[in-house]
């Protein structure tokens, strides 16, 4: 690789880190709709099967989902680590990151989750967004 | 951007993120104060009003703050996560972290708290320093 | 230091919380033994004898360690925070991290453990391996 290939990798994983960081954040503020949608792009799948959440496929069923998740939700903090990349191409990319998540809804108890997150990445005229984002449960 | 100014912004941005483990490492050590002190400018303000701390400016105060921390914690555990720089000049810098800290004080019943950070960096002839710390519940 | 030798510095550095991130999520899937040994040089030494473990050297006594945590274990999910490179030379580095863990085992209860991990690693014809790896308790 050359120099230049090499700094462009580096960039590269960094920004994918920023943007679960960017995601985490939007989700946690539970202010700013659009700042949680940019991270994703029109035709993402956001699958927390595995966590008793439902699959939302697309831009119009993800805001639908944190819509409710916003107006549900009194305080939020997800803690992302451990962050892993899987796959690196010039307009794909795959990585793994722990989360560990504590919700506190308006009604009903808190809950703390221990999951990984499991992304794939697509790069587009506006930088990397989320294509795909799975939740597996670490501790069920 | 020429590839040096690339290189040049990746490591200062990892700069930054070692500096905020510095102080987390040195915090929860709970032995050495110039460890924690020399994390932060002269001129510093530690603001953790939003969670029921005071305020403190300038280097003066914040020793006598962390003398007193480091005498009434029996031990302390701070993990940093979800680092986004959100503003990178020449000389000052500005970035956000996600906290989740746990604090045993000799006297009392222990804290867990959810916290975000939002910090003010300032480029110092002995490398980055922490120039503004302020402290934000994510879950009060 | 030229340009490469910077990248270098920044692709070594990454590359080694590439390691504990792959050591901790092999650890966690509780599945495939060789993820975690691969993460080990053969003579490595794993000592956790400040949280209550025994010391462990060489990859047969790791092997051993391992096999009988994946069989006990039920769940297990370990989050890695505040990445400090120590040292970095060509072939050895150090650095310390914090670790928040949960453990769910098949019998008995629960245990969620606060401790800063030390690391020392060695660079083999099969990248960066864990040469050394030392936990000491963040909070007791």
């Amino acid at each position: 690789m050359t120099l230049e290939q090499r700094i462009q990798k580096i960039e590269d994983r960094l920004a994918l880190q920023d943007l679960i960081a960017d995601y985490l954040i939007a989700v946690d503020n539970l202010t700013d709709l659009d700042d949680v949608l940019n991270c994703f792009t029109d035709d993402a799948v956001f699958d927390m099967t595995a966590i008793s959440y439902p699959r939302f496929e697309g831009i119009a069923a993800l805001t639908e989902f944190f819509t409710n998740v916003f107006s549900g939700m009194k305080h939020s903090a997800h803690y992302a680590t451990n962050f892993k990349l899987d796959l690196l191409e010039q307009d794909r990319a795959s990585a793994r990151t722990h989360a560990l998540g504590v919700g506190v809804p308006h009604e009903g108890d808190s809950v703390t989750f221990y999951v990984q997150y499991v992304l794939e990445f697509a790069r587009t005229g506006t930088g990397w967004k989320i294509k795909s984002f799975y939740g597996q449960p670490l501790i069920l």
